[in-house]
């Protein structure tokens, strides 16, 4: 088997040429591919800049949240393909599984909160109107658009497929295209992936470029409207984040580091407990998955002192009883490293391990490999130190042996165990296995400034927690100084990367063109019909009806206590209701008002309005007295397409009182459909 | 007059020494001040993370908002020392307001937010909870705190007192201590602020240094929990940010530059019109304000082919008529640059525009100066451009005059003018003046990925808008690109810049613990009385009530519909409801469950809790029909003091039916006094 790779540079599949790098497989170590060639960097950037971009922006964001939905289902459908693939990076099935269907699964995920939580627009609204003004003349509102170059993703050899799924997804939900840039090693991986994706017909061209081998000069090319995405080594991306183009040019710049994860057992937690025994299987699977080689591991075992000899004899014994193996045999519960040179490296970052700590298990020639050559392959056994003096070591906090390798150490009481959670100079990811919630808050408030992520797991969570290691879309993956100080995924945030926030300022009837959604204060316009009888094409953004006024009297406020049973006195009682700092006497019912306010502006015959779904930021403004009349104002604030027969429309819903002022304001929410 | 000016470090102050460096009044250019000394950096920092840090830590967020109001006020009641140094920069007392008065006011702004926007804990919760587990058992949540460091405030000379209050506001509102170095030529007003808050009381040990003269060391004893926020120019900006130490160590940098800004005149916009007066006046008040020494200052006047001479003339007729003199006057208009240094890089960069423009308005030789000898001060006259092919030119959209200078350049049409815009390769703000809502939201599509702010007025804001060049502490300040690719203020996103976002997962009972905010799912308390009896302190999160059930009859629903006017069709009608495809049949109203839950849980006596005040996030999640009952469940989610003698209380409510399902969920919002 010999693959030639192929880039894919300004919308054409580029050979191997005289720059070509060689690929090895992890299990026997015989060249099993090469790619790599020079290209065209310049042709590339205007081909994502000028053909791409554009493209992209011309769909919205649902548009492209559908797009992202079609590209996962039909990698889901050729995943085998992939799976084919997955056993030469030393990856078993399950391996496998975080890499392939995880990305898939985030690329769904990323589908589902485009269409949920961001505008069927172009302009993503962020945050609440501002109000600048004292009449409301002049109001501010952020929004974010997408950048208008491209973005670079550098890529780690560890995931070839979530690693690039995981960035391609909120950077084309952004309507950003992208150059991906696999590492090396495993770039055979994602070229497969890349060519079930061109294939699809999903994307538009010019969205997704794809570099083996050498990036060339692209870096030195890009400017402030582009993003450099880095995943990998510290070195490299210091050495990437200091490029003196990138710093001059203004180019956004994202590294996510592998770091020095550590797990916390609670000093709550003794042997006997439940959280002991996820203790020990959430670390044993964190060393052996994917062989030790994920940026979120476990390096740093943080035990109270006197569960320390339980902790590390348990976890040893565990550890021992791993079947290591050609990962394409179903017995194999841990396969090999990708490559003979990432053995390397781990060998020489155990030596200096070992100098504070002592080896408890993993001893390299005592190791069974299963259906493999373990001196052609690139396997290592699961490896645990034992560190009895953290205080004083250093490279057991600092030194990454980024392979199936941790150390075990302990503290004296919680603030310690903070303290050395913190020594690893920033994470991705600490977790606490306690059933303390107090211990929980304390880690967090003393160790979150150091951690992009605190999992905390128990009896409770277990069953259906996640896992120390998983990065999952919805919470963001990244963490201060050693893990980079960047952040990925985090759901929409994610999204943000690839655009500008942009604080717009001007008039309501401004800013309602600027968003598309209707701004209280901007022009409204008069429906042609009732707009409950109006399908959600027909009904427009300020559509607007006021109701007919009606009183209301001290018998319906009495009548309605009875009926419901809302007999508080504020309602009742005209001395204790005037003796409370918010009522002047007797007021009606907050939940009067919305009645009587339904009663008002609804249609009753059967229309395209089919439900009133739910009601947002409702406040009461004014208290309404007996013999206070009411009305209500009605704008259509919002449209949002939700199935193939309805969409919802958004209300903006004011109630007034006699002398027009106003008493309460609300979003309403309604499913309208699209037909009569 | 001659001030010694000390710098405070490590709880001293400190007198200059050798290292002392010298200023001079901007309108005399006689040497004013001096100031500056070798300073123990390391004790400053240590001062700043082992005193400051955890005096604010241990406040929490409205504490720290509170200690803000306190410190605006005191400094308001000293603001005349202040003023009285105020024109030794060059700045009349208007320009003085912006400076000093727009500082107060921005601290006022931070208090008010960090009470209204942020929780009374210690924890700041970001967004929604994320549903990461089928049942519940295992969540996600964002939230943010304060970074273990220091904050190192890098200030340019326009703004000695509001560059410096923009910045102290959200970083101790955060929690974290501050280091403040002011630009050497005006630090003398600077450096009497800082004594006016040192002496206030208000503020912990620790919380606040200040550098006159050189930070030494400082920058390179910095660490990944630390924050360098530098304002001023590209140049230095480069410099800071490609310190190897500080790129090394992961030290959070933001930079804000000045840009070269610019204001679009609609291509709606006649002579006649109300917009025409008005861009010329925006115009105007950008290029003399501050001697056009700001940093949104517009560099760039970009208008309608048809426009130019019109625009050209009606400007430098105005600028024309500009008195120009000693700040101190009364009747000035413009003073003095802030010093013969800026003057000077001021004039060799107006010869680089000259390449490509006509000067139409400035010379130098015919100013007037009143009150000052022209040639001892910084003066410059407000000095106007025309340059006739902007898209072959390129100083005039690259080198920056950091005075009252601006070009004014004609468009084609309205994407040539963003086109234009966007050639500023990233700016802190545009403005565009239109009356054409449409023309707002093309320049916010097309140019808003290149600009920090977009600022759009027009005949309807007018009366109250803030101008081009003013950054309000509401809306992020800062900008892509050559605009140093940070962000500044934004509200409570300006805190964040202080915070570490730290993704947390766990089962409710811990994200309950971790953000003292009670999480659906979480254990439930039972009140010692019913919760709408007890005080605001009595009241615990998590105190729950489940109250009786209540049958809703058919009786009920048309009782309600005829009472209230809502006899829509999903209630009265059996046929048509059951053909709506979200009820099987008639279904009771929204609101009539609203109201019946109301009536099931409210206690009818006199009590601490005073009213309902409004509702969030209502969803109806099953319909009620005729037959069904209804129970509610309520439980108090989180608890906020609002004033003396009343705080706000959120309730958790969620609505069941007969069967234990969710039928609708909400937060009710309540104010409960302290007392009974």
């Amino acid at each position: 088997m010999m693959i030639e790779l192929q880039s894919f540079a300004a919308g054409k599949w580029v050979a191997p040429d005289g720059n070509a790098r060689q690929m090895f497989s992890a299990v026997t170590g015989e060249m099993i591919a090469r790619g790599g060639a020079a290209l065209d960097t310049d042709a590339m950037i205007r081909y994502a800049v000028e053909v791409g971009g554009p493209a992209l922006r011309a769909m919205d964001f649902h548009a492209r949240a559908r797009m992202l939905k079609a590209l996962a289902q039909h990698i889901d459908s050729r995943k085998e393909e992939l799976y084919a693939l997955n056993p030469l990076t030393g990856a078993t099935r399950a391996d496998g599984w975080i890499d392939i269907d995880g990305g898939i699964g985030t690329m769904f995920v990323y589908a589902s909160k485009g269409r949920r939580e961001m505008p069927e627009g172009h302009v993503y609204i962020e945050g609440e109107t501002e109000q600048l003004s004292r009449n409301g003349t002049f109001l501010g509102q952020h929004v974010a658009v997408p950048l208008r170059g491209v973005a670079v993703h550098i890529n780690a050899f560890n995931f070839p497929i979530w690693g690039m799924l995981e960035k391609l997804a909120p950077a084309l939900l952004a309507g950003v295209p992208c150059i991906v840039k696999p590492a090396t090693a495993t770039s055979y991986l994602t070229e497969a992936c890349v060519r079930v994706m061109l294939s699809s017909g999903f994307l538009p061209d010019g969205a997704l470029q794809l570099i083996i081998g050498g990036t060339g000069d692209l870096l030195d090319r890009l400017g402030p409207q582009d993003v450099v995405s880095f995943t990998g080594s510290a070195d490299t991306a210091l050495m990437l984040r200091s490029n003196p183009h990138l710093l001059k040019r203004g180019t956004r710049f994202i590294a996510e580091q592998d770091s020095l994860n550590c797990s916390v057992l609670g000093p709550d937690v003794t042997p006997d407990a439940p959280e002991f025994d996820l203790f020990i299987k959430e670390a044993a699977r964190e060393i052996t998955t994917k062989a030790g080689q994920k940026c979120t591991a476990i390096r740093r075992i943080i035990v109270p002192q006197a569960q320390f000899d339980a902790v590390a004899d348990a976890l040893s014994a565990r550890l021992s009883g791993t079947r290591i193996g050609d990962p394409a045999l179903e017995s194999t519960r841990m396969g090999a490293l990708a490559g003979a040179s990432q053995k390397q490296d781990v060998i020489t970052n155990l030596r200096r391990i070992a100098e504070e700590a002592e080896r408890i298990c993993g001893d390299p020639d005592l190791m069974q490999v299963d259906g493999a050559d373990a001196g052609a392959g690139a396997f290592l056994p699961p490896t645990l130190y034992r560190c009895s003096d953290p205080d004083s070591a250093r490279n057991v906090h600092e030194i990454e042996a980024f392979g199936p390798v941790s150390t075990v150490m302990p503290y004296r009481d919680l603030d310690h165990a903070c303290d050395l959670a913190n020594r690893g100079g920033g994470s991705l990811v600490a977790s606490v296995i306690t059933h303390d919630p107090q211990v929980a808050r304390e880690v967090v408030l003393r160790s979150g400034a150091w951690h992009g992520r605190i999992y905390i797991n128990d009896r409770d969570s277990m069953g259906e927690a996640t896992g120390h290691g998983s990065p999952l879309p919805h919470m963001i993956h990244g963490g201060p100084g050693r893990a980079g100080g960047g952040e990925e995924l985090g759901g929409i945030r994610g999204v943000l990367h690839y655009m500008q926030r942009v604080a717009v300022q001007g008039s309501p009837d401004m800013l309602t063109s600027v968003t598309g959604q209707w701004v209280p204060g901007s022009g409204e316009k008069k429906a042609p019909a009732h707009p409950f009888q109006l399908t959600f094409d027909e009904i427009e953004v300020g559509h607007t009806i006021n109701t007919a006024q009606r009183q209301v009297s001290l018998e319906d406020i009495e009548h309605f206590a009875a009926f419901t049973g809302d007999t508080f006195y504020a309602h009742m009682d005209e001395a204790a209701a005037a003796a409370n700092p918010f009522f002047p006497g007797r007021v009606a019912h907050g939940y009067l008002l919305l009645s009587f306010a339904a009663g008002l502006f609804v249609q009753p015959d059967p229309g395209p309005v089919l439900a009133n779904t739910g009601l947002n930021s409702l406040s009461f403004q004014k208290p309404v007295s007996p013999g206070d009349s009411l009305w209500v104002r009605l704008t259509a604030r919002r449209k949002t397409r939700r199935t193939d027969t309805y969409g919802e429309v958004r209300w903006h819903a004011t109630l007034y009182n006699q002398d027009d002022e106003q008493t309460a304001a609300y979003e309403l929410l309604t499913m309208v459909s699209y037909s009569r």
